[in-house]
């Protein structure tokens, strides 16, 4: 028996944000969509969960007839650990965590709230795509939708191996009608001029998290590169930080 | 001319708890250190950064003579990048994040905000240590703050390779004078029973993150599988979650 797809959404923009609504209108033509959503921005969260209160869900209608929804005051990690673990157990088939408003890139995805949603799919063992618009403002979200329709059936075609997931980062079509797919590793993303000194009103000091960012376009297959030349950037990542180099390395190291 | 090695220390439960004082204590016999830690419990805020709100910082003196020492309203991350970037522009040799109570092993590394404290030393450009006890309670930290000074000393003569920091969890003594060290990668968590489900004094429902941890112990040198042994557990990280098994395997998609 033919099935749908069942499609989890969340992201970390909240549930109001375009990208996650024009992702939805992209993935309801093709999947069964359920979206539980931080209900206000939750940028910069990185991997957080919430363990010091609890968290509120609340019905969400305006995705229209057939999609179900949930805001939760929390962030995109505890978003996909309600979903999988409370609402719908095992019932999903794969996670699409944005679509987010500005690219997560290089260095920067150790930050990325948008791809912590999809990680936390992953850890509760389905396959999982984080999708950010490189660009900000009035981005046009059409082009990054269809790839992510057309990406989730290559991925139930193909699979994912355990424990990974695929970072997508997809620039503005500037009249393109589709963009070529680059398949890259994540670059290395630095900033500079980090942080506005400024003094308030009641003359004391405080510090705005600023900078410049730099990148090193040290490999030529890197996601930032291939980005500024105009290509859909996707990087497959895991969930094993483990350094393999110098885990060799230290078994020489005389630690007693 | 003999120079004492110069040490940022942050962490994440905050710069009053145990675990920061007896890691400085532990290392100013060795070392100059500076102190720049949140001002309170920080717990499974991941690698989050402030970006919405200014900061504030405040000098603290609990630490005794000759240990500058600042409190942050932010983040581990956002400490260390207040540190390295506004007060000491490179000035430090190495950051050490700890010590944290509880366990940072396997797959929850990833919601560590003691790692995050020590990642973001590196992508600051310096050689990284995070430090957990892999305890809760009235653990006693001091072979962990003993096992640091001697760390820092094997990194300064070893050097660590760019973009990469060393994840230490130290098991109590239980009266071994000191404990043996195994050099490992992360294993795998997962939980179970994740969420609370309960019902508040007006009827509503809300959810409280719970869970119990099962480790999967699928490599012999899985960091939770050497301290559940009673090991100093020494995992060596790095910054790049790119799977290479699968960039491979992702240039055989037809994506156009």
């Amino acid at each position: 028996m033919f099935r749908l797809l069942h499609v989890l959404v969340t992201n970390d923009d909240g549930i109001n944000a375009p990208g996650i609504h024009k992702l939805v209108e992209g993935l309801r033509e093709v999947a069964e969509v359920t979206v539980v959503a931080p209900d206000r921005e939750m940028s910069a969260t990185s991997h957080a969960i919430t363990v010091t209160r609890p968290l509120r869900v609340t019905e969400y209608r305006r995705f229209g007839e057939g999609v179900i929804a949930y805001a939760v005051d929390g962030t995109p990690s505890d978003c996909v650990k309600l979903a999988v673990d409370v609402f719908m157990k095992k019932r999903f088939d794969i996670v699409v965590s944005g679509i987010n408003s500005g690219p997560n890139l290089g260095t920067d995805v150790l930050y990325s709230g948008t791809v912590s949603g999809a990680i936390e799919g992953v850890i509760s063992g389905l396959p999982a795509i984080a999708i950010s618009a490189a660009g900000f403002g009035d981005f046009n979200y059409e082009g990054a939708a269809r790839f992510a329709a057309k990406l989730i059936n290559l991925v139930k075609h193909h699979g994912l191996p355990e424990d990974t997931l695929l970072n997508v980062n997809v620039p503005e079509a500037n009249g393109a009608k589709e963009l070529p797919v680059k398949v890259t590793r994540l670059g290395k993303r630095r900033y500079t001029n980090v942080f506005d000194r400024r003094t308030d009103p009641r003359g004391r000091e405080y510090f705005w998290l600023a900078g410049d960012p730099q990148d090193y376009h040290d490999r030529p297959d890197a996601d930032t590169l291939a980005v500024s030349q105009g290509f859909i950037s996707v990087t497959p990542l895991h969930l094993d930080l483990t350094s393999e180099a110098l885990l060799r390395e230290l078994n020489s190291w005389d630690f007693d």
